[in-house]
């Protein structure tokens, strides 16, 4: 009998953790359930993995989402069965629509106990696919290491992918001594057709109507400079679509409007646009449909040209059309001042706690490389205007509208880029989704510090309500758009999840509180009351 | 110009409404957004419709589920396109499992902007599939009565089903003269083939190893006292499944006991089983599947006879199988004492507080027709075998395994039965998936004891982990099973929602605040550390 009796074998969830690792994958966000034992055991023996627990799947998707747009590589999912994914979705549409690459790993009964159809079986297929790029299951113990690479290379595959990976409990228990797959080097995005480029060349150099419409990569502060160059010497605009996984933003970067949320000013705004050349974005659409309004937010006419689809390389095609269209030094366009954002007295407010005054006090105590993350809905709409002026930070966005992102991306942004402050803008309605996210920044000790927009209504929902033609809202849409019987009190929510919390009344208290936040070690909520 | 100019038209969502309160759905629990304004618009043209809001769908359909396993009817939801019913899917997963009758409408897009691929565009069918029996979407606005019509239809075909109807933005808002389909009588559960009943009185004859298992409506005190007469007249024995909907419980009812949850136990209670009678169940199988331990649950050989399947009328299975084995009378059944509770001096507890000694102080309090909602997981395993001698109740279990259906759950059973008394037996880490619940007790003022089971952390996984054979857990593991770091302070988060809650740390502070609480109006919470 050898010394080793005793220690349990190598087993297929082993080869799993050894294969994410080799991988590059080293945090696992996760909600475990019985079938995933073997993996947790798994992860026990690899102290190199980073885990993190959310107390709801909608906190281990949202965490995945943030933590891979700060540190550009996937962290990976631990869910349990099909219920446990079904509660992770929401965010994993957002993280979808983001182009954030995540690794889901979603824990199956044994495949010989699927007949039994258990309490807990349910298609998990079905499930994931709709907030996936690529589903798999394993094949067997040995077969988890290909699995486990081939779900990290779809979800590094450019622009970033969903990749679910169902693993069967039997796999993961069962002996296993197959080698840890090679690594290869992840695939990049190829650059655009020449044809394409040459097109969208000629677009900006007839310098009449034309829109540089950008998104994903190009979005960083070395994209949106060459952006400028090409806007400089054309004359063209630079926009943003309305929503964005990460937006480079602050004094000394490009200023950059986004297409607006509300049709009648999208229509507006573009209204004069002859063509569109897009560079990794989609053609501006509503996000809802309104009676008697367009779907598309172009006016007749107007031409639409790709420079750069989604997965093709953003930023390469920014700098081939620049050569293209003779663009000038970034000296040349940093003398066209209003493309850059330049140091502006702001003024501490007082008075009043509005969303207005509270966005100034954001904007003005905002510490240089902060994560910004929004979810502030209605109530944020006076920050991105302002927040040109801010000190240099990033500035991460919910993608798909599946509301409850706020508080998980924080916590994972926070893990995906160590030591930078964090602040989330959150609507309060939202934040209820998934406000379990606190716990988990408190365990971790990250330094998130989130403001509650407390206006007590599903104010979005109030406005949507009056466009209908509906009138005023009535008792039951009263019933369904209020959040004042009773009032949320943020204040005892955080603490009773071991976040230090204050409620801020009046402008000063709050910017006075913000500012203490930042000092803060760990976690901090404020309760603006707005 | 008539005198009605201003009053907007009746639209397909006004003929919805109308549709689902003339078949008898008059409970909406609801998360909207933009894309069901119209929906809400017509709601309010309802005073009849009671709109019950949830701040996150995991609590709308909970709360869905446990209103009509109380009422007897379906109630409606009201979800949010793709990502909205997704955070819905794993308490309608426990629903399905249930046979709970439910509705679901799922607002989606207009049908011209599909195409558009919108930021919340995703595919609904294939979410919506594994958790429903039925899906379907609406038609055209006229067609919307017809639709709803279905989906009622489907939801109480017995033994009761999900139906998802997917609701177009264009329908809701077009107009509709369209008429109100008539309301036919819902479909009922047939009596099951003859030749099935005598082959099942046969074996129950036959006085040997029988085991007549019963589920579904059959728990209710009259099915289980006809089962009584049978069990006194065969000598079988009686056993409900791991996991019920609803069971009547308590003095002067039929003690019947569960098919244990952990697999050993499971197969020892059946080890000696040579016939297994299915009324309405199906045969027992493991929740999960374990290295080396079988899937199902009976012994080698048992024979499995199915006296109704579970769309099949059980409790007229039941009075069948009682003449064909001869039962005697209601009295003779009653004479054979150790089937029906009798009357126990139930002291109260004195002491540390345990999962044991709690649930001896609310044995002792429950009062006379309350709803025991049960989701106190591991902790919550004496309750079972000590409330057979509390005063009559009605206890509702987690049927699906997919946690944070406790506090929804009584939600909906207190709307489902309004006066009566609820009391949420519930596990900490499972609470923390739907805590959001809390907020609509405090709103409609619900009578519901919330009792927490404060043990800080996973305490079921630690069970399972050391199944696994990797000995204690490790840090890894720690990280993914403990919630004591920070401890959550269950006091704190249930004041944050509007219900008052105290902590309790003894058996007989836990007893006084379990009693004060019975007489509290409106929601309570104890955190009880045990």
């Amino acid at each position: 009998m050898s010394s080793n009796a005793a220690l349990p074998p190598r087993t297929g969830a082993d080869l799993l953790c050894e294969t994410l690792l080799a991988h590059g994958v080293d945090h696992c966000f996760a909600n475990p359930g019985t079938s995933e034992m073997h993996f947790v055991a798994a992860l026990d023996r690899q102290p190199r993995m980073r885990c993190v627990l959310g107390l709801a799947e909608g906190v281990v998707t949202g965490a995945a989402d943030g933590y891979a747009r700060m540190a550009g590589r996937p962290a990976c999912t631990l869910l349990h069965t099909g219920p446990g994914l079904a509660n992770g979705l929401a965010n994993l549409h957002n993280a979808k629509r983001a182009h954030t690459p995540i690794v889901n790993i979603v824990g199956d009964h044994a495949t010989y106990h699927l007949e039994h159809d258990a309490p807990l079986a349910s298609d998990i297929e079905s499930l994931a696919r709709p907030m996936s790029h690529w589903v798999g299951r394993t094949p067997s113990a040995d077969g988890v290491g290909a699995a486990a690479a081939t779900a990290v290379r779809e979800a590094v595959t450019p622009p970033g992918r969903i990749a679910t990976l169902i693993l069967a409990a039997d796999h993961a228990w069962s002996a296993s001594a197959a080698p840890v797959p090679a690594h290869s080097p992840p695939p990049t995005a190829p650059l655009p057709a020449a044809a394409e480029l040459d097109r969208a060349a000629a677009a900006l150099k007839r310098r009449r109507g034309t829109v540089l419409l950008l998104a994903g990569r190009t979005l960083r502060a070395d994209g949106l400079a060459v952006a400028a160059r090409i806007a400089a010497a054309t004359g063209c605009r630079l926009l943003a679509p309305q929503a964005n996984a990460r937006v480079e933003r602050g004094l000394g970067r490009v200023m950059i409007d986004r297409v607006p949320y509300v049709v009648d000013k999208a229509l507006a705004m573009l209204a004069d646009t002859a063509s569109l050349v897009l560079v990794g974005a989609k053609a501006p659409v509503g996000f809802f449909a309104y009676p008697g309004k367009p779907g598309s937010m172009l006016p007749a006419g107007c031409e639409v040209l790709t420079a750069a689809r989604p997965d093709e390389d953003g930023l390469g095609a920014l700098h081939e059309l620049a050569t293209r269209v003779g663009a000038g030094s970034d000296a040349v366009a940093a003398a066209a001042k209003p493309l850059f954002a330049t140091k502006r007295d702001l003024p501490l407010p007082t008075g009043a706690l509005t969303a207005s005054t509270l966005a100034q006090a954001v904007v003005a105590r905002l510490p240089e490389g902060a994560i910004v993350c929004d979810e502030s809905v209605s109530s944020g709409r006076d920050f991105f205007p302002m927040s040109w002026h801010a000190a240099p930070h990033d500035y991460l966005q919910i993608t798909g509208g599946a509301i409850g992102l706020g508080i998980p991306l924080a916590t994972g942004a926070a893990l995906g880029a160590p030591g930078r402050r964090v602040v989330t803008l959150q609507a309060d309605g939202s934040a209820m989704y998934t406000l379990q996210g606190l716990w988990t920044q408190a365990r971790e000790r990250l330094p998130v510090v989130t403001v509650i927009f407390s206006n007590r209504r599903y104010a979005i929902l109030h406005g949507e309500y009056v466009q209908t033609g509906a009138g005023t809202p009535g008792a039951n849409a009263r019933q369904l758009f209020n959040l004042d019987d009773p009032a949320l009190d943020w204040v005892a929510l955080a603490r009773g999840m071991g976040v230090g919390a204050e409620r801020a009344e009046t402008a000063e208290r709050f910017t006075d509180l913000f500012g203490a936040a930042l000092e803060h070690e760990g976690p901090f909520l404020i309760e603006a009351v707005i």
